[in-house]
């Protein structure tokens, strides 16, 4: 079932509001079995305090056992289904980066490489070239001048940019033409639809100036593209929900997904202090807002487990000025775990909580992963949350009579 | 969305292994309301100290309410989705006598039927007659030579009996010949499709030579035709999963199923033990072990409340046996339910546990059914076994960026 389908067609409007505070990567692992987790670990007095007033549960982001990525970690809460609604590998790359995609953009990840004199790849990340030298160079690029098509070009990091093509008649689907191994030329860009040739046609003239411009670089004097891909089709948050949506967050992945669902990125906050204060500053704006914070998941890829916790209770510490504002509905979640113990994204499921005058309640008495097992919400997928934050707010009608 | 598909794309391979013991019908219910269930009752010290290291859940294994034969409740075990992947009847039968179907082979089940002189059934089942009488019966109608086609006949049990066609251009869609009541002769095999032609015909031979053979026998004189199937059409382990699989069963049935979708059949054990005997022999050899063991789901069948108890127990003796092979996930459930107060499969959860290193744990003290409620595994049905495995031997990659 398409359960955002039925949300759309049931949604109603009132001046109700809907805070979702995203931890990113919250979940976790004990560093030994029995052990407690980083938020088990944390002292988190606010979102135990929370956890008493609402509602818990055990959140998986996709599937059991599936660990997802940012991409899809992200859509699932803002209540798209995740596989499928697919953001092509190039769009999420100009995403990432904080490029604002169009609709009839094509957005291509790139590499630059190294050729030698035939034109035969030595080495296909140029030396991994450091961000520094790399990013003038991706600047040198958007000299490409390519009739009828305009052309961006954005760094981003070591030998990657990105590349997008936006102009009538663009289709995305073409082929890589980063060969995979050294030795041999680069691919020519192949259209694997009529729509796309003209994509492919730009994709080739684009790779030919760029050698040109990139001629006496010792390293990175060619590029290959990979991952062409369109803006997702992906209907907005006004469309799905009714709701002015808003996005408070530093770094520009978050925004970039927030973008892509149609919620309105709001401010240039640097901290989670700063993103709290866009968060009352465009408090009468709007109807929903995702506040995204960063450094739980960064500290659980370090591997640090204390730094984690204390990501986490710099969390719990913003805490009493989102509900000072009085959200008709709070959910508190991640977009997935990152546990420490593994440095990583993970499957494990994510402890999510929800408050709202009309949440039935439950026995948990703290925010935490053995916690939220106990909890009303139950075990369920993200895509479950939105439908759940919206009914809490009054914004879904009755399904039929 | 189809899990499974996802899974494949993700599967990453390394040196893990993985385990599943399977204690058929492991899940049962209490004599008399508030008492305890069968698992419950049992003395299973091993048990419960995985209990107590792993996570535990309640799976469905098809879902809510429905109660699976042994081939849908296995292939959900397996991953597979059950109403997807149908096996016919007729494959059925022959996989559960151990018969080892291939691409192109048509299934049949098959009863021995009493005819009287004009042709018409006067009973459908030959009186139930012996298996020692019908056996050697079954023997005899292996002389039955079709040219083109190669014939197996088997026999099952009683009046049952499969036969196998084998040879190009046989389609399965044929319908039955048994008219589902006496009085009137059997009916003629019907094609329902152009390519199963050739299969209703060479059916139609078969039952003609048959009923010459048989026609001095006083009950069993003459055979109708039921479940007209081919082998499934099934991915196997290695190309869904990654996984060299092998397969530990003392049942032709069980062994059957775990061939349908790949596995390899591992040694020749008569006992649990000597089940775990090739568990450790074959150890070097594969990447992911099922083991099946039978005796729970008999004395279920047989409404032995006792004997069940008593079996569960014979099945926590092994686990030391397993776990100093130190698998990377131990996962140990059944294929469905088989309370002995109904003495029959049932719909009700099964209790199932996973032990990995990098599991997150839970509250869970024992493994039982009340116990397992507070399990970190929740609710599930039995197809998100298989990638929670997977996950838990670190053989999934991320999905998405």
């Amino acid at each position: 079932m398409d359960i955002q389908r039925l949300v759309c067609e049931l949604k109603t409007a009132n001046d109700s509001k809907i805070v979702m505070l995203v931890a990113d990567g919250l979940g976790g692992l004990p560093l030994a079995p029995g052990g407690l987790t980083e938020l088990e670990t944390a002292a988190t007095a606010n979102l135990d305090a929370l956890a008493r007033r609402g509602v818990s549960g055990s959140m998986y982001p996709i599937a059991r056992g599936i660990t997802p990525g940012s991409g899809p970690g992200h859509l699932g809460l803002f209540g798209y289904h995740p596989v499928r609604h697919l953001i092509g590998r190039g769009a999420l790359e100009a995403t990432g980066v904080g490029f604002r995609l169009e609709q009839n953009d094509v957005a291509i990840r790139c590499n630059f490489c190294t050729l030698d004199a035939q034109g035969n790849i030595t080495d296909r990340r140029a030396g991994r070239i450091p961000t520094e030298q790399s990013a003038p160079l991706a600047g040198k690029l958007r000299q490409v001048k390519i009739p009828g098509v305009e052309v961006f070009v954005e760094p981003v990091k070591e030998h990657r940019f990105v590349v997008i093509f936006r102009g009538a008649g663009l289709g995305g689907n073409v082929g890589d033409t980063d060969p995979q191994r050294t030795g041999v030329p680069p691919l020519q860009p192949v259209a694997h639809d009529d729509d796309s040739r003209r994509t492919a046609e730009v994709a080739g003239q684009f790779v030919e100036k760029a050698r040109k411009l990139l001629a006496d670089q010792p390293k990175a004097n060619g590029a290959t593209m990979r991952g062409f891909s369109k803006k997702p089709d992906i209907p907005t948050y006004e469309q799905v929900y009714g709701v002015r949506a808003a996005a408070i967050a530093v770094y520009p992945m978050y925004k970039g997904l927030a973008q892509l669902v149609g919620m309105e990125i709001v401010g240039q906050p640097n901290t989670l202090e700063e993103e709290i204060d866009v968060l009352e500053q465009a408090w009468n704006e709007y109807d929903f807002f995702f506040v995204h914070f960063k450094y739980t998941d960064s500290r659980g890829e370090d591997g640090d487990f204390d730094a984690k916790v204390k990501a986490i209770e710099q969390f719990d510490a913003i805490v009493p000025r989102v509900t000072a504002l009085r959200p008709t509905v709070l959910v508190v979640t991640g977009d997935h775990s990152t546990p420490a113990k593994l440095a990583s994204h993970s499957w494990h499921a994510v402890p999510t909580l929800l408050v709202a005058e009309d949440s039935r309640g439950d026995p948990c008495e703290v925010f935490g992963e053995t916690e939220a097992l106990k909890g009303a919400l139950g075990h369920f997928p993200a895509v479950e949350l939105m439908p759940l934050a919206l009914a809490h707010a009054g914004r879904l009608g009755k399904f039929g009579a």
